[in-house]
């Protein structure tokens, strides 16, 4: 239908929808910058949704049983701002509307989660939010499980573009999600056949309904310009007893000279254009101008959400006072008045009976006291159940079979997994950890970013932590990885060196809100270090002295995780030649960062020679070794500066020169 | 069928199978380490794929018109060392077998390009095999187009597990070969229905075949244990105009205990059920030995390569001699002689005319004099190309209406296009670099690292690098990811200042043989730096004095790329106030880590205070800033500490504090 026809049809739908168009292009123009094409091709398609189905209450944007929306299509950030100032969320003014883009604005280039309160996830990098909705849907599975239907009983709906189905990460998405039938996820695509660099023929054939079908999703499509067409397809892809995508076909900048075309995708900024854009809509208001009808139609649509809300309000406030109070817990990520209990348990236990073990196994170990005290874990691994330790007895499986499983098997899908863990923590009400390889964190690394980005405290366990992986060879041995997360803003990086420093790095990972955590973690026996049993967190100081020197003391040893042993046992050396030789144990230079001079002052005085022990690359090694001194003095390294190699771990070790033996002759040439 | 079916039926082939399943056994149990389950199921498939297909030759493993054989499921790697062995490739002795994932051995746990001569792709971190493949095709498409089909017309043929297909990049590189109709590529599905942590249909229910039927490719099917069949399937697959999938039903650790279960994908070591596998085999050969006739069969399969690369040789000598020399060439690596020439040409012109200009403009500048001259050259973008500015206008566009073209649309797929310019760099005859923005490193991370471990000198074109990017925000805006690729070993970061040391790094890129270079570009505008011409590569030698201070030297400021221009401008607010300043461009940390003592500090003497300037994380800087001081001095860094923001880039660079103001402040409060 050309827009003359749609217009004389549906009069009233075509203004609403109108008014994103319009609203994107103003606000593009404004900001000479942005993307126009995505919210004018799209604008029927989210009136529609907005006006009929979505679950939502501007006056309450956190209500946690409301439908999820997720414009997986961030670039098309318009068009949720449009919808959020036209439906009346109170954060997103028109002010903010003029200020798109701006330095200050809640209105950011690309949806930002935190920023605007109806902004359910940080999404730009392509197919990312139809990842992070496979968490959503299934945080919402689970829940009402768990909770019953009362508390928890919502859809997740996704808009989401070629771009985003072009990602790998899309597939995994939608392998998940096809296995775990989560029929409560509906994904909207932007079916107009253009990206950036030209039509989508250009780079790809792919059958996008076939291949959602083979992996066990219900295809739905409609005309993206026709509200009744889009209605008709929400409708049945709400019936769905499995995820659907309705695939819409629209036009790209709909309405405007640049449509159909890779142009239409940017900014569209000239005047002319834009007048004969409006023209065509039978726009008459000025910039940034919504007709007072308009604006009312769309804030009645806001409106409508507020009985469901009520209805909600009422059916918890009949809950006990005891699950109203675990409820508001779990949503606000708050850890339990018993986790500190049961790791202090695990500690006391550990140093009363020390016993060598990979801090893998420890792990492990500390979850089975963990996940019994803290019933909103929500476990996983990406095919490496047995290598991760991430299963814990209690768990169960979650699936079709059993909503209330928490343990998931994500399949090979290291992304999917990361992604999926974001949409968990979003949606709130679980608390998501899962494992794959340390050296995966490459394929994770998209999902893992925006982790730290949006501040969400999810948990990754990266076992196999180095080269004490062994013979599986360097493809599998990290040794850029530690470096690689320490360099993220926001993120956690926790190597424990025993069981009693791996229960209070979980402490520490689980009393985060804001932060995602790295738990690097061995897949070598260690010795245990802490013998000595102490209520007091020392990981959460993120260095400490170990053990100090008895000799004068000349040196100091900082290491890491399945580099303490290595530390202790120079230390017998060196000592044994009166070489006085501190070790401080470093299991988070970021939590050591945030201590105070003080403090850091008396862990690193100034004066011995230090050397830093870890089985990775220096990088983020020189402030502890160079920095902060004082005074001058001498450092040495002994890690990696090279990929790993296939063989038996300790010959690795040894190989590369990583050992006591090497850091006794390090500190001798220095002192 | 079932095992005694099989041997009564097929009995030499049988034997020949066994031949390798056993190996597999003996290996994996002498490491007491390994996966024996795939090379156990696949053993038919590879059988009859080197008995009556593929062209290969083990007395010249590199042959360019070799077909390649790429095992995607790297974990499998006593299949390929296996069937090396047995052929008659003279590096993978039983010495070599018996020693393998031992510390010197090149039977490393993973298959290692570089290690054994047959061995095309490094393969284990799962689905980069598949990737690769697609650029190994896309390679032979091209070459065969500029060659002819006398110089270049192989297959490739790769071995994939349900691992390779559940990773997303599959999905990428389905999309990429299907819409390029690369009918020479042939995927292998060992379709076992096992992963580590179960069955398949624990994780998915993906219906593989139609999968890869909806992204355009053709699909077969055989029982992956009857030889008959299979040959079948591969002959009509070869036959095929578009890529083909052939779904090998399989059983892992076929005739083993573990058979049909994930057990059997790992080691499996005991030595009653190894015993009882070996009678079901009809084996009664010794560990490690291999009857002489199943041995001889092997062997003839090896020699039946020669008398085609007898015919290629003869092919190829009959080629004019500067032909001949050219083929060399391109499939060494070497740049050309011309190359020296057009870069000095760039610099001499753009020193003589000084334009404001950014560097990924810049660097559009160079590749229109490189492109002409490097008939090698393969670019393409992950549909960014008017941003990345790889795009020539001699390029032409690759595809299946021109297979001369040398830029690809790679489409919104980050890792596929760098899995793909893997295997267009190990194809040979091509040179590979394409763009996305810098950002997305995070997706393109695992087949990065892949490049860096097999020393492919792949160039990724990383524009719009910090938060100069502007409006797009903190999900588009690099801040960690210089740090990360810095943290990388055997990976050089080029992030040149002006035009002259973009034509510098270019040169400095594409005269790698064995080092992937990340180019990291500015979106925004720069001010020329190096006005005065030289014929001197300054950008090679890492970092050089850009120009020294006028009054007494107090101070060093050490900037990169776009910051280059801050620190001019500071060095004139402290040259004003008569504080003598050096300024040096370090435009890749690596290659001034390679320089010597000497001329290191030459640049960078002890004394002065050293700032740092970098619109990045200061990690990787403390070695500049503090190390290599030979007595104690002062530093600072001006630089990023948290995640970028949405705004115009001017502003961002106002607000997060790197200035030239902020750079004079740092600089007095330490002198």
């Amino acid at each position: 239908m050309d827009i003359a026809t749609l217009r004389a049809k549906h009069p009233d739908h075509w203004m609403r929808a109108a008014a994103i168009r319009t609203l994107t292009l103003d606000a593009v123009a404004a900001a000479n910058s942005g993307h126009s094409g995505m919210p004018m091709g799209m604008a029927d398609v989210a009136t529609v949704l907005f006006e009929k189905h979505l679950k939502f209450d501007p006056k309450a944007p956190r209500w946690p049983d409301r439908d999820r929306f997720i414009l997986s299509a961030g670039h098309g950030s318009m068009l949720i701002y449009s919808l959020m100032y036209l439906t009346g969320y109170a954060d997103v003014t028109l002010d903010q509307i003029k200020n798109f883009r701006q330095w200050g604005a809640i209105t950011a280039g690309h949806p930002e989660y935190g920023h605007v309160a109806g902004v359910e996830t940080t999404t730009g990098p392509l197919g990312q939010g139809i990842a992070n909705s496979v968490g959503f849907a299934m945080a919402e599975e689970h829940l009402r499980a768990v909770w019953g239907a009362k508390v928890q009983d919502h859809y997740t709906y996704v808009i989401a573009g070629d771009g985003c189905l072009m990602e790998g990460v899309s597939q995994e998405a939608l392998g998940i999600a096809g296995k775990q039938q989560l029929s409560r996820l509906i994904v909207l695509w932007d079916n107009n056949g253009i990206t950036i660099d030209g039509k989508v023929s250009l780079s790809d054939v792919t059958d996008q309904k076939a291949r959602f079908a083979a992996s066990g999703w219900d295809v739905f499509e409609c005309d993206g310009h026709d509200p009744e067409d889009i209605d008709r397809a929400i409708t049945a892809a709400k019936k769905s007893p499995r995820p659907a995508m309705i695939a819409c076909a629209t036009h790209i900048a709909f309405g405007h000279a640049a449509q159909d075309t890779s142009k239409g995708h940017g900014a569209l900024t000239d005047k002319a254009q834009m007048a004969a854009a409006k023209e065509a809509y039978g726009w008459t208001a000025g910039p940034f101008e919504v007709p007072a009808d308009v604006k009312k139609a769309w804030e009645g649509f806001g409106a409508r959400g507020a009985a469901a809300r009520a209805e909600w309000n009422t059916r918890v406030a009949a809950l006990s006072a005891a699950k109203q109070a675990e409820l508001t817990r779990v949503f606000a990520t708050e850890a339990p008045a018993k986790l500190a209990a049961a790791i202090r348990g695990v500690k006391k236990a550990a140093a009363e009976a020390p016993a060598k073990l990979a801090t893998r196994s420890a792990s492990e170990k500390v979850l089975a006291a963990v996940n019994p005290v803290m019933p909103e874990t929500f476990a996983g691994s990406a095919d490496l159940t047995g290598s991760n330790n991430t299963k814990t007895a209690d768990l169960g499986t979650f699936g079709v079979e059993d909503r209330k499983g928490r343990y998931m098997y994500w399949g090979i899908r290291e992304h999917g997994m990361a992604a999926a863990m974001n949409g968990l923590a979003l949606h709130g009400g679980v608390r998501p950890y899962s494992g794959t390889f340390m050296a995966f964190t490459d394929y994770a690394r998209p999902s893992m970013r925006l982790s730290a980005l949006m501040g969400l405290p999810v948990v990754y366990v990266m076992t196999h932590d180095s080269i004490g992986l062994g013979e599986d060879g360097p493809t599998h041995q990290p040794v850029e990885h530690l470096a690689i997360s320490r360099a993220t803003p926001n993120t956690l990086v926790l190597r424990p060196a025993d069981l009693v420093e791996v229960a209070e790095a979980w402490e520490v990972a689980l009393s985060q809100t804001k932060t995602p955590s790295v738990m690097a973690l061995s897949r070598q026996n260690l010795m245990p270090v802490r013998t000595k049993h102490t209520n007091q967190n020392m990981v959460a100081k993120g260095a400490y002295v170990l053990v100090d020197a008895t000799a004068k003391r000349q040196v100091i040893l900082i290491a890491t995780g399945s580099e303490i042993e290595i530390a202790m046992k120079a230390r017998d050396l060196l000592e044994a030649e009166a070489i006085g030789t501190r070790v401080v144990s470093m299991p988070s230079m970021e939590l050591f960062a945030q201590q105070d001079e003080a403090y850091r002052k008396k862990v690193l005085p100034a004066g011995p020679v230090r050397v830093g022990i870890e089985a990775g690359v220096r990088q983020g090694w020189d402030r502890w070794l160079l920095g902060e001194r004082g005074k001058d003095g001498k450092a040495a390294f002994i890690g990696m500066s090279s990929f790993g190699a296939s063989a038996p771990y300790d010959r690795l070790y040894k190989e590369f020169g990583i050992t006591a033996e090497a850091t006794v002759a390090a500190v001798k040439a220095m002192l």
